[in-house]
């Protein structure tokens, strides 16, 4: 399909706060994402103040060379917010009160026991000729507007309200209202394993792919997905064909590497959850560097309580004695950053806890606290079964102390995967 | 100072990468800031892709609009990279080789134990009618334009490489050739208050403001920056004007809620960390439904370890009462999620790491979990000085499980805050 045809988005994003630099707009990444799996193309993304001349004049522009115009910030109920009145205005419409949304809203300020203020209010008024989509995490309402076969949609600007009115109701509507060519996207996720390494092992298959279909490496903290899309107009045929090349990656990368193959939605903490539960087990954390990361990771997974006991952020030295029996003068001979101490730590956790499994990690995160034998980024991570099986290994990062945290994390995840499959 | 007065610039970021989202456009956000901070206005921020025709309408729209444009991204040495020729196009000059860049790319290289091949000489070709700006930390040099009173300066998209271009030389010449007026930002955080809440008390001074000085309000997880922007000709009378608005909004809103009063960069948890440090005092977590998440972010600031010992995330109940000594009975009889066990949970911390100060949670994350009495968003948060002095109070949350964890995350940070101001 060339371009011509292909269906052009323009994204808009609103606030002062993105033009002076102290937000980052991460909602055009996740709009253009989304919008690229539907086959849709980002023309422009453009980003403008609070001010109505603006945002008229960036809407006309975006209405000009697109099909569909995607806008988010500016909703709230502050006097600098003024997208609604000035999308009211352009589509020459009136603000009026929508009782749908009112209820909403005076439903959810009440379960909050929050006043119902007259700014909490004025979030009920809406542009009349337009469809408003309700916000089911937020108090501000979406907007969609038709004009001239052309859709322009109004989103607030909070990230995880944009996430959730996207995949509710803004791209099957979109999927609906326009007629879009047919993508498939297959996604294998690794970890483990760096980039350039992985991209050497599937080389023949990457080589041999046909022109639709194309390959892009997603690096984010160690974990990277390899998404395969491919374009066309058979559908079913086009599935098979992609599957086809998915299942030579993974047959490469899997199982050491290789933990989803199609589910892109699947986080490494969750597939360590179905591993555990599987097996009708349990594990528990001993955390030093991350400080309680990996935990937060494994609690994110909703119904992780079936699988995780808990854990022990032994950030002093004296915890680690008291709280996982590891042995003072282990940690005086080896250091708090040394296999001997995270091979204590990782039975202290289950000795503690009574899991099956455990994680300990002890690093230096940095900036500070390397030395030239453990430099910033020395991390030891040990993995166990109460049977006693145990794994160590030290890994050697080189980042800032939010990065190295980071991947320290997910690198412990996937260690622990490697026990669980005994692939260690 | 009218807005027709201030100089003004527009950001285009160049690179098919971040339009299919990718990549998330960091660079605008720094470019943004520094601008602002010498008093340049933010006009509009665009992102292309990498197509001749897309940058050409983004650059003729740009110097239209605006004083200066910076364009950053599409100068490596790949095909796909067009930056470079389009420029030399469009303002009707020659790319040629540039003796001065060649030497330095060869000498970059040969440090590097690098080959010189022809795709790295092609670095050094570069437009003739322009000013050539070495990059530093990089192989890809900056390029100045002047046109009719206008700059146009393109850069490579590598955000360190960015950072040092910009400090290094363009700032600099910035502020030298243009005029700039002064733009003041304040801003202060509050914590433990609604957005809305905090508009209505303030609402004095923010209708006292006067034109040249504007107030936004920017929520993110419970946490509430308050940003003044002033913009004058007297640098000195406008910091005083800006400061004394500032006051005020402190005056109303310290110490219970606002917590930085001019230090935009400054974190929650940075300042409990700050707290600590200047009582000499230490603390530590227990925690159910945000499993880490409190402890993480205490540790994500470098030198925690001075007054943080750790923490215990007992997510199941035996771990509550191994590792915490929480009474099984109690949590027989009134539940996890209560008043009585956050109580003890709180003082198991103290008495296991010894800390002077604790902080613990139990809550219900959601999605499943909630009962009638205790819906999804439950939590009790308890904080406690070793003296025995302790507060615990129950939140009403209502939102996905990641959005609760982290609100009761920064809500626990707050809580704490007050307990060791002595505000409860």
């Amino acid at each position: 399909m060339s371009e011509q045809q292909q269906l052009q988005a323009t994204i808009i994003t609103i606030g002062d706060e993105i033009l002076i630099g102290q937000t980052v707009d991460t909602n055009s990444a996740f709009l253009g994402e989304e919008l690229s799996v539907i086959g849709i193309g980002v023309r422009e993304i453009i980003s403008v103040a609070d001010q109505r001349d603006r945002i008229v004049s960036a809407l006309g522009r975006a209405m000009q060379q697109s099909d569909i115009v995607l806008l988010t910030g500016g909703l709230g109920p502050t006097k600098d917010d003024i997208t609604k009145a000035t999308l009211a205005a352009y589509f020459d419409t009136e603000l009026v009160l929508n009782e749908a949304i009112y209820a909403e809203i005076e439903a959810y300020m009440k379960k909050r026991g929050r006043p119902m203020m007259d700014s909490v209010k004025s979030l009920a008024m809406l542009p009349e000729d337009c469809t408003v989509i309700r916000n089911h995490v937020g108090t501000c309402a979406a907007m969609w507007f038709e004009r001239a076969g052309k859709v322009v949609v109004s989103m607030p600007g909070v990230p995880h309200e944009v996430k959730d009115l996207m995949n509710r109701n803004i791209l099957p509507k979109l999927k609906e209202t326009f007629d879009t060519p047919s993508i498939i996207h297959h996604t294998i996720k690794c970890v483990g394993l760096g980039e350039t390494i992985v991209a050497a092992k599937i080389e023949s298959v990457e080589s041999a792919l046909p022109a639709h279909i194309k390959l892009a490496y997603l690096p984010s903290k160690g974990v990277l997905r390899l998404r395969l899309s491919g374009m066309g107009t058979d559908e079913e045929g086009l599935k098979g064909e992609v599957k086809d090349y998915a299942d030579q990656i993974w047959d490469i990368m899997h199982p050491k590497y290789a933990f989803v193959n199609g589910d892109a939605n699947k986080q490494l903490e969750e597939h360590i959850g179905e591993l555990l539960l599987e097996r009708e087990a349990t594990m528990a954390t001993a955390e030093s560097c991350t400080g309680g990361a990996i935990a937060a990771k494994i609690v994110s997974i909703a119904g992780s309580s079936r699988y995780f006991e808990g854990g022990i952020v032994s950030y002093s030295n004296a915890l680690k004695h008291t709280a996982l029996s590891v042995d003072m003068d282990t940690i005086e001979e080896f250091g708090a950053v040394s296999e001997e101490v995270v091979t204590q730590m990782v039975f202290g956790a289950i000795g503690r806890t009574g899991a099956d499994y455990a994680v300990a990690v002890s690093g230096v995160a940095g900036p500070g606290g390397g030395s030239k034998e453990k430099p910033v980024g020395t991390v030891w991570i040990a993995t166990a079964h109460k049977s006693g099986r145990i794994f160590a290994k030290r890994y050697q990062l080189a980042r800032t102390r939010a990065i190295n945290i980071a991947l320290t994390t997910n690198l412990a995840l996937a260690q622990l995967r490697w026990q669980i499959l005994e692939l260690v």
